[in-house]
């Protein structure tokens, strides 16, 4: 008919442009023949556990106290933790030379991978250049990391309280999270126990989050022995996440996990973000410890072929890091880590007297947990409508840590200027003498 | 026995690091008793053809002539095309200010975000901020795009010859990839009916790039109507790689592909790479074009989800974005495309001589294409050798074109400085009269 020609009855194409020559119409049963695009079965199994819960929470603060936010795991949201001048002067300096505008290496140029590991080699691990590859901040050494040793089926073990992303990135990959308790009775140490129990065939990695988000926690040599013998002897390589590495109070001490052990082959990741307290420059890095040789070459150029996909970090960022690692100042670092002593103690020993808390006092990092006696606060469920309703009631923001899967408490950052950290330690004291109820069997007692 | 006591004769632990009491023997059996640490399937599947190909070339110059590289895709290399001052200058503001060392949003600052959307909003496309999603250069905006439109078991077009990254992206993920073929006669069309044919049930997307890499050429109007007809009829939304948009020679018209569609949706991925010379920067983006609402909110929120994964770029270029793209003068952007037409008219008038080669001159982008004449050079297998063969014997590296799936080209890039550029036309002439042979047809009829 004259449709299919293209042409209506005064010769003119009028479908030209939607039903070429060349269509075939046995084929046309194949296409999709209406718009139905949806987002990916993976984007729907990114989940981001802290979004999820902070997104469902009614979050309104009292219009008369100004809000107090405790819950931004980023140093530099107040002003009061600047970075050091050397660290931005490197910056500058490395924009001024035009040498790193181009493209890097995928892992990295060669000169800032060895700064990194001429920073971080020691004699019980040594590093070189080869042994680092560059990341786009800490998260994609974990995403590089977990890609690199984990297939979907696989399981990880993941701390538990621990930073969520873990699971986030794992989960997307199909890979299985199981979850290893950390004893607060014990300053967050891990339950060994339980940690090996859940080790079976298909366990690809463990995570080890030393110093800890959310808990403050440091291990010490000891326990971390003990974990690698765990992991030695059940052949299971590590990733420590230690991101915090160095930021840990005085008098006690960081011992990163790798110079502890010759036979288990360990990913450390880390980055700028935190000791040198630029978040949002994106700088991290995977130190490749295999004395061993039980990596090998395998997991060395699979790390190298996914650095590929998007390629590394900032380049002026990597000009800047040699200087960054070499020049800071000792005391930039000492001031970071007193600062967080200082607030850490306001906070612990503010709230270590409040009746129904209990706070557990850090040895690093910049949180603190504190433990809430759900069955003295009857006005609340749990650890979300506690912190939503302190938000309510005070203009307080603590996350709850049903964000890091361990309900019943909740996380501080103590980042925050000290008089923001007396303040909202004086309102979380009023919120909880206002719900605080003795239990009910002392009232029982009240009321013979 | 005593040794299961983990003490010996003398009452000493002697094993009990490696047999806590803990263990169940039972449970011993499930574990893995030696090390096997094997690199993931999907590391192993993120192959990078240009790697794996010239990482298989013998690359050894001729030691009486010096390397000329035309084949990195890097205009920054020859130092002959700087940024502008405008550029740097915003990034050291961007320092100075202290504002952009935090964490931004994963997706972006808001003020960031629009200050992209203003840049190429337009009245057939309007766009906002909440339709961009800054990203770790143009390769994670497709590695996003990709991540949140396919699934595994899913098919993407890609052109043939194309950018090497669609493959390595969609093959490690389990997407399949489908070439469709552009055109050389047709200044590098899409054949259309080609692409058509392709389509089938699970066809998740369809890659346009344009200005092209590897081929420098730029779509007309009518050309880019009828591709967004074949997405519309099979309903088959586009990434639109337009990492070289506005890089077109003078007289040439770069039209981005959404302004011309109202129905299919688009993710139109650039960044700061190639227009603004500075690759390194990891600086890129989505533009999410979908007035029909078609996308609708899935898709939206799947990229912020993705974005989540390792959040996004550098927020010092964050920061200096909206003066990059607001305050960088014409002439800079006209001094780029005037030294690219030029270079290109030199090696393409030098080449187009040389009997056995079939340069495409090139409207856009950096790169030009060059047909060989394989028959006419007996001395070489393919493109591979052809090209690995110019370096040992002239010092001049060109990518041969199997590593876009297009054999019998290879590519140069133009941004070299004119006198190498002049010098490497002059070798390669003198590099194929060497080898060239006349046609066993026409040296048949020279016997006869
Ligand atoms: C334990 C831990 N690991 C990794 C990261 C991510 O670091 P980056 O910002 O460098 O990606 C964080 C950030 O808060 C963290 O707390
Ligand atoms: C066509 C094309 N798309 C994307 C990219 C990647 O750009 P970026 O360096 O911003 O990741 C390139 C780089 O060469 C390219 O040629």
């Amino acid at each position: 008919n004259s449709a299919n020609n293209g042409m209506n009855g005064n010769g003119v194409h009028h479908v030209s442009v939607r039903a070429p020559v060349s269509v075939n119409p046995a084929k046309l049963k194949s296409h999709r023949q209406r718009w139905n695009v949806r987002p990916s079965e993976m984007s729907k199994k990114t989940l981001n556990p802290i979004r999820a819960i902070v997104d469902g929470m009614k979050l309104t603060p009292n219009p008369e106290k100004p809000m107090i936010a405790l819950s931004i795991g980023d140093p530099t949201v107040f002003g009061n933790l600047p970075t050091d001048d050397t660290v931005l002067q490197a910056m500058k300096e490395a924009i001024d030379s035009h040498k790193y505008n181009g493209y890097a290496p995928s892992v990295g140029y060669q000169k800032s991978r060895e700064a990194v590991s001429n920073f971080y080699s020691c004699p019980e691990a040594p590093l070189e250049g080869k042994d680092v590859i560059l990341t786009s901040g800490c998260s994609q050494a974990i995403e590089l990391a977990i890609s690199v040793l984990c297939n979907p089926g696989d399981n990880i073990l993941v701390p538990c309280p621990g930073f969520s992303l873990y699971k986030t990135l794992a989960v997307s990959m199909g890979i299985q999270v199981k979850h290893y308790n950390l004893l607060p009775e014990k300053s967050w140490e891990i339950d060994l126990q339980h940690l090996e129990s859940l080790i079976d065939d298909k366990t690809a990695c463990l995570i080890v989050n030393n110093p800890s988000n959310p808990c403050g926690s440091v291990f010490t040599k000891d326990h971390q022995h003990k974990i690698l013998a765990v992991a030695s002897r059940n052949c299971i390589p590590i990733l420590a996440d230690e991101i915090y590495g160095d930021m840990v109070f005085p008098g006690c001490d960081f011992q990163p996990l790798a110079p502890l052990s010759s036979d288990v082959p360990i990913l450390s990741c880390g980055g700028l973000a935190k000791r040198w307290l630029v978040p949002g420059w994106r700088m991290g890095w995977i130190l490749i410890h295999d004395r061993n040789d039980i990596f090998g070459t395998g997991i060395r150029e699979g790390l190298v072929k996914l650095s590929q996909r998007i390629l590394g970090p900032c380049t002026v960022v990597q000009g800047a890091l040699e200087s960054i690692l070499n020049d800071t100042p000792p005391e930039f670092y000492q001031g970071t880590i007193s600062f967080l002593k200082s607030n850490s103690e306001i906070c612990f020993s503010e709230l270590s007297t409040v009746p129904g808390l209990n706070p557990v006092m850090p040895t690093g990092a910049m949180y603190i947990m504190v433990g809430i006696e759900m069955e003295h606060f009857p006005d609340f469920q749990n650890d979300v409508e506690f912190t939503e309703r302190l938000v309510t009631e005070q203009s307080v923001f603590c996350l709850p840590a049903t964000a890091f899967e361990y309900p019943n408490f909740f996380r501080i950052v103590v980042t925050v200027p000290e008089e923001m950290m007396i303040e909202a330690c004086i309102r979380i004291r009023e919120f909880c003498a206002r719900h605080y109820r003795p239990r009910s069997q002392d009232s029982h007692e009240l009321d013979q």
